[in-house]
């Protein structure tokens, strides 16, 4: 096979074009990620033989760099959950997650996802994974002390408390500062050294795929040292590539609004090329418009006491929901700007502790004056801010049904900050969609037929999260160790080949 | 090849599996539409031979069921445009096309079809397709008499008309009632017909394709009489067997956002298997998720005085935009309800002229008790009436910019409809998702490189139209016939192999 041969992750390789294999194993995974760490250990201890391929100089991906809170709970609760005295239904959960997940929910998936969250807590708890017995009780997008249990989605918010009873399913690690991801990746990766089933090799790029005359998987080609090696897999090849947040002409062309976000989450390996190896050998990639957008306007907590209005002065949600959805329902307004009002304590020294950025629109010693310096309808804030403040005293947002707990009166002076996307704020973004798969890490085709062969996981697979408007932090790694330990196991049970 | 071998449109036949040739021509077309009629013809006005393979037993698709307006325009205007006193600037067009289709528009697709968009109608009128040169004023979502032109869109709605100067642009065929469809496709099949160079094969499902060693699709694979036909051709395959609207499955999967439509607009055949035979060789599927939706709450004009509130009695549109856009802003609004609201007098014999079908949710005396019957917080409707009735006095929209030809003021007694999806409204939907192509018809891969061999247009294809809520009506069927010239003369212009 030659060098100068051009290989795209469009163009799976024949398998008689293969004249000679470089290496040889059973379970071949791309990436080393959450995901991909996960796949690797399942794989390794139910029997497999695995070799990881990472692009990178060391493992990691983007789970390295989050926050790398690990959402957990039913099954009457996680050890930590029933620590703190919470008891954690699964079908409050399943209600929880499928509501999350909206009409493109895959229940199959959250069930599978629900029913053994406690089971992973174990498996995580059991490979060195440390979690505090301790609540975190303040409204956070991250908890930065050592403490283990916080909300970290809507479960408190409407619609969602409404229907599935609210219980905290955010695992912090056992670490202070924001430092879950590097820890969990050490512990992980160190899982993975440790086994002499598996082998790792760094900076080695995956190529495209190798399939048979049947169009199932059977080796991977790959770029190392400047050399192309064929490396047939017995069992099959796991893509665990992370997703293409990082690929800008993806991002235009499969998840358009994503394109007013300015702060891409991912890392640079996010390039969408493990999708793409999977559809080139007929995987569906589903949900691929679908991403995350958020306006991260807490902490601190007590923001959650503004309102956010539109250019017209109307409210449109309830402002006590995660920063996710609050992002994704302003994407929806139909309105040329967004505000989010304060009164001036509350405001208090926001500019130096958030890192939201907006910039100041507006201020007023009155409604009136604050509707002239935003240039609204003379009577339009005026109306919603009566409205409100008179919810406000009566403990009821008879609106948008905010939780009593953060509805106290606005009064003047008031202070407007401007969180239009595409105009100073941070917006936060990463893709949602991928390969289409069974709870399994199977790849299925667009018949929903399995590819033979090919699995996926963490964010190379659509997974249990498909919007931003529910999604809870803690998901993603969530998703990303618990998908990739299924698809490792399933791997390693395939026949030999 | 065995009649019992399973052939599914996700696994292309590999041309060394073919053991002899049951058929060879120039240019295979899948689908006898407004799309595949047009490429036919076009191949074989360009010298090639063609087969046409239809599945119904007769031609027509989605085409011969729509009202086929056609949407053209720009070049200083079409004969009836100049006729009507209408100039139409082609940057204007462009314009318009661009802000319709949003973020995901395909500026080249785009600019190309505008650019050539007087020269499309001069080719229907050469082939006997016949517009009067006539102007319908009403508002209305088809034309039923003969005349032609009509506004078919937001044209004349804000913001496109801020941007880009109103013409009206759907072009009616010289026929009375809703029979545009059925004239255009008997026009189109006849002059198919009448060429020596196109052989049409009715009642025969084109099953997959046939790829040579490089990818390149080389054939087709049919099934006629409950015989698998190999089919060679020489130049190239054009896909135009529709959407996807009516594979249930497939909606689910790639577009949930349209499980809230009721109505689905296309003919039996729309299951989307030329989408997923062309995925299936390496053609990428973009704008999967979007689709029209509508709710169709006009004619009678009238209604467009009419006021439309969420259920916190909120405006959020210009209802004088077209029904699509509504049906849109609609399914963004954070609301369980949504109602139309309108004067006895304007309501008028709604319920018997209307097909929206949306049942009466309220009535009020004053607004206080339609609030009341509506189950609204008290003053919420009552402000946004006084602050839409002082705007229409004013002669001003200051919210949502309705055009001063709409404004009346409201007075009671009131009627509310309710226009929830779901609720018993009529919501026409169809998909707008399908394979990436450029403005040639040759069908890109995910990486942007020409699958050879491949081309697609119509539906199959995602065309100039990428939105709802920059539908106007005549764009399907103008993209159709357009895309399918477009394709059929680049096949015919492929070197033969």
């Amino acid at each position: 096979m030659s060098a100068t041969a051009k290989t795209s992750p469009c163009q799976p390789r024949k398998l008689r074009d293969v004249t000679h294999w470089d290496r040889e194993t059973d379970v071949v995974i791309v990436g080393l990620g959450g995901a991909g760490a996960c796949a690797a250990i399942e794989a390794a201890d139910a029997g497999a033989e695995v070799i990881v391929f990472e692009l990178a100089s060391a493992g990691g991906g983007s789970t390295a760099l989050s926050s790398a809170e690990i959402y957990m709970g039913g099954n009457g609760g996680t050890r930590v959950q029933q620590a703190c005295g919470f008891n954690d239904s699964t079908q409050d959960m399943v209600t929880y997650m499928m509501m999350a997940a909206g009409p493109q929910a895959d229940e199959a998936k959250i069930r599978n996802y629900c029913e053994h969250s406690s089971e992973h807590f174990q498996w995580l708890v059991d490979i060195g994974v440390p979690f505090k017995d301790s609540f975190h009780e303040e409204r956070a997008i991250m908890c930065l002390t050592d403490d283990c249990l916080l909300y970290t989605g809507n479960e408190k918010a409407y619609p969602f408390a409404q229907q599935a009873k609210p219980c905290p399913r955010g695992h912090n690690l056992q670490v202070k500062g924001d430092n879950g991801g590097p820890l969990l990746i050490k512990i992980l990766v160190d899982n993975v050294a440790r086994r002499d089933a598996i082998t790792i090799e760094y900076e080695t790029r995956a190529l495209t795929l190798v399939v048979d005359d049947n169009d199932a998987v059977v080796g991977l080609v790959v770029r190392q040292d400047q050399r192309e090696l064929n490396v047939r897999c017995r069992q099959g090849v796991i893509l665990c590539a992370g997703g293409f947040v990082m690929n800008q002409e993806m991002v235009r062309k499969y998840a358009p609004m994503l394109a007013v976000g300015n702060a891409p989450i991912g890392n640079p390996g996010d390039t969408g090329t493990g999708i793409l190896m999977g559809m080139a050998v007929g995987g569906a990639a589903i949900n691929m418009h679908e991403g995350f957008i958020s306006l991260p306007y807490y902490p601190p907590a007590e923001m959650t006491r503004g309102i956010v209005v539109n250019d017209k002065g109307q409210r449109f949600i309830n402002e006590d929901v995660y920063h996710g959805r609050l992002g994704a329902f302003v994407l929806r307004q139909p309105a040329e700007r967004i505000y989010f009002i304060v009164t001036v304590e509350q405001y208090g020294d926001y500019e130096k502790v958030s890192y939201l950025g907006a910039p100041v629109a507006g201020t007023g010693e009155s409604v009136a004056e604050l509707e002239d310096e935003l240039g609204l309808r003379a009577g339009t804030l005026q109306h919603t801010l009566a409205v409100y403040n008179e919810d406000c005293a009566r403990g009821v947002d008879s609106l948008y049904h905010k939780a009593a707990e953060w509805l106290t009166p606005l009064e003047p002076p008031l202070v407007a900050l401007d969180i239009t996307p595409g105009r100073g704020a941070v917006v936060p973004y990463f893709t949602l969609g991928g390969l289409d798969t069974l709870p399994t890490g199977e790849v299925l085709n667009t018949q929903g037929e399995v590819v033979p062969g090919l699995y996926a996981a963490g964010r190379t697979a659509c997974g249990v999260v498909r919007r931003a408007e529910g999604y809870s932090s803690g998901m993603s790694v969530g998703d990303a160790t618990f998908s990739g330990r299924m698809a490792g196991r399933q791997a390693a049970e395939a026949p030999r080949h």
